[in-house]
């Protein structure tokens, strides 16, 4: 067992002393877990707003320790950008798409996001939520737990902000792939939820969907996961349940263009999605039985990259630029031209680039033995027409990979920039 | 981004330098990652038997830096016990029963036993896959990952050996909770896999399903969660998804009596099972949200111990003793007469103990908003009759917890010893 412990200054964490700038997995502040705040609530009687009284937790034991350090680390709420986005992905993930209750519009969805904010606030801070808390986070810290929200075409009709809708929102064009399930497509409402405890994320989805309450009910939901921090040495490459190197190319926030790339600009269109990004989602089911039958040199092929490191066949590291006309002995491209990595090279698409940030999911077997398994494919982008859209077409017109995988669902949604001190995330629109 | 580099001595690391005494989570011997073992190998041309070449990962890089902790640590396959039933609970587990297909008895059992014993041994080590692998957990270390296999009823008839069966493994009694799922209960052969990683709990997975090839087929499968290492700074605490508390009164290997209670002795009976222990697998739902729409003190009577810190009613702290005769002002008993922890108590229940290893499991919604959400019950004892069926014949008369949970799936199986250096798990069953 990792026991590192962090033991830091314990001054007091009231929810107004949890402001702070967007510092993507900052340790938490005082490094103190849930129960550590709660003893010291307990023992002065102090309490979170109506958190501490509404949980009654005030029982709480002095022996708690400091918290180790996954534990520890803390993503911030409040900021130019939502989180979960430029954050390092976590080893699990919730997506939750809820529509509207029948009757319930603009009104309703300003008062849900006013306490999914609020919610959100505290437990990425490693609080309770602010009403009846199920204690299923208590003793963890925040986990890197992040919390981000977003809009989908059909809220704009539900709440009569049509006017406000982003031309982004488009439906996305049929590609011939999509098998896609419209009962876990699209969606008024879509919230991603990542941390690096189950327990953490779970405690979170449960307190969102309870907010919920009459505004709101969940149309699907999904779960995922990544590597663990520190189960490889390789902390910047995560791979797929192909066993592929994935994220390679990824824009990196160092990258001159990468908040061109990936966030709506202060000044862009429509004006309440400043500093915005809008997520694709897509459950990208591969078909492993098949898959595995490939030789490794096949399954190489097909991507272009060397499976042991994510080189390009053409030569090189993982990080090596791609030498797309390299052929061999029989004059063929070295990197095949149907190659899943030739296809997505942004150089290619005439520098469409998004931010893929993924889960991997497992949802079991099928009566058959065949796992029902693959990808929460989650890319972030400026607008969806010079990111996702281009590439997916060209990937729909000859991708080596296409045999091997399957788009089972599908969304698209406007996910407006990170709330400032006192907003909830959304209020430029819904008060706007 | 946790990073706690542990560099260590980087000895040849060949399938025959991992024996060692069963140390559960020992750190991986030369704090090696997949990929340097690789990359060693290609540099030298060493392969670890058919491994390497059957993988032909020999162009590595040379870049690796060593496995940060939690990767790195290693549990033991050999041993006087198999791993999984006293190592610490992983954060991710797969459950996965087999039924033999049509025409396979106990010669086909006996080979499939075989390759999964050295698949498993090798996964443990953080190695490859004999034939095959798919590479998804390149990269990783071990991270503690541990294997167990074991036998329902049903294998005894599927192979002809029904003279070997133990008497405990007659069936479980009904239950009149119970709401069982047949084609998700029993099964011929059972495998329990934990890691603290899921991408390394998963490569295990489907190496195993792959190993069963025409042998055995997929009865059913169940995924489960617990607590990541260094989340709370409570390790010996687990919570499950009610926010309960979770195994207070587990015996623990430094109690005098735990052999006894949880494993048969070395001179028992059968004796292909010395050594061995009885697992009983429930699913059992929670009922979320009738269990959160009670009031703390609610919760907190069903259970009879406070939902903060685990401590009884009574008073004290988790570990203290329960006093089961204290009265409050009404003269009613302070701990419920039908409290869980009264009736699960050990010395209410003729000395009835088992060892509580459970993951909790979510599997989404329900198309009405139910979670589908609760605990992958996992007991270990030496006799289900003096530890499982007891208990659960009393909860079964009047626990206060069953309005809020359904056992919708159950199996009981015959987990034999740790296999020896050289011997496959359950040998001295097939080829006794």
């Amino acid at each position: 067992m990792t026991d590192q412990s962090t033991p830091e200054a314990t001054s007091p964490n009231s929810p107004s002393a949890v402001s702070a700038p967007t510092t993507p997995d900052a340790p938490a502040r005082a490094g103190l877990s849930r129960r550590q705040l709660l003893g010291t609530a307990g023992a002065t009687g102090l309490v979170f707003g109506a958190a501490g009284a509404a949980v009654g937790y005030t029982t709480a034991p002095a022996d708690a320790t400091p918290l180790t350090s996954l534990g520890a680390k803390r993503a911030m709420f409040h900021g130019k950008h939502q989180p979960g986005i430029v954050d390092p992905p976590q080893a699990r993930g919730h997506l939750i798409a809820f529509d509207l209750a029948p009757g319930a519009g603009r009104k309703e969805a300003a008062a849900l996001l006013r306490r999914w904010s609020t919610t959100a606030e505290r437990l990425m801070a490693g609080e309770p939520a602010p009403h009846d808390d199920t204690g299923i986070a208590l003793d963890a810290g925040p986990s890197s737990l992040t919390i981000t929200f977003g809009f989908g075409r059909s809220f704009f009709d539900r709440t009569g902000l049509q006017k406000q809708r982003p031309g982004a929102l488009e439906p996305l064009p049929d590609f011939s792939s999509d098998r896609l399930d419209k009962a876990r497509s699209d969606g008024d409402l879509w919230v991603q939820i990542g941390a690096n405890d189950a327990l953490v994320a779970f405690h979170a989805l449960r307190a969102l969907q309870k907010d919920a309450g009459g505004a709101a009910r969940v149309r699907w939901q999904m779960n995922g996961f990544n590597r663990s921090p520190g189960a490889t040495a390789h902390p910047m490459t995560t791979r797929n349940l192909m066993g592929q190197v994935d994220g390679t190319r990824n824009p990196k926030p160092s990258d001159p263009d990468f908040e061109q790339r990936v966030f709506v600009p202060a000044d862009g269109e429509p004006a309440w999605m400043a500093n915005g990004s809008y997520a694709v989602v897509r459950r990208i089911r591969m078909l492993l039985d098949e898959w595995e039958k490939l030789s490794l040199a096949q399954q190489e092929n097909v991507i272009g990259r060397r499976k042991s490191d994510g080189a390009p066949l053409s030569g090189g590291t993982e990080t090596t630029e791609m030498d797309l006309e390299k052929t061999g002995k029989d004059g063929s491209y070295v990197i095949p031209v149907n190659a899943h990595a030739r296809i997505t090279r942004p150089d290619q698409n005439g520098g469409a680039a998004m931010l893929r940030r993924p889960f991997s999911y497992h949802d079991g077997f099928d009566a058959d033995g065949t796992p029902d398994a693959g990808l929460l494919f989650i890319c972030w982008q400026a607008d969806p027409l010079r990111g996702f859209i281009p590439v997916q077409r060209k990937l729909d017109r000859g991708d080596a990979l296409s045999p091997y995988i399957r788009h089972e669902a599908s969304g698209l949604f406007a996910v407006p920039g990170g709330a400032a001190k006192g907003e909830y995330v959304g209020q430029r629109l819904l008060e706007g």
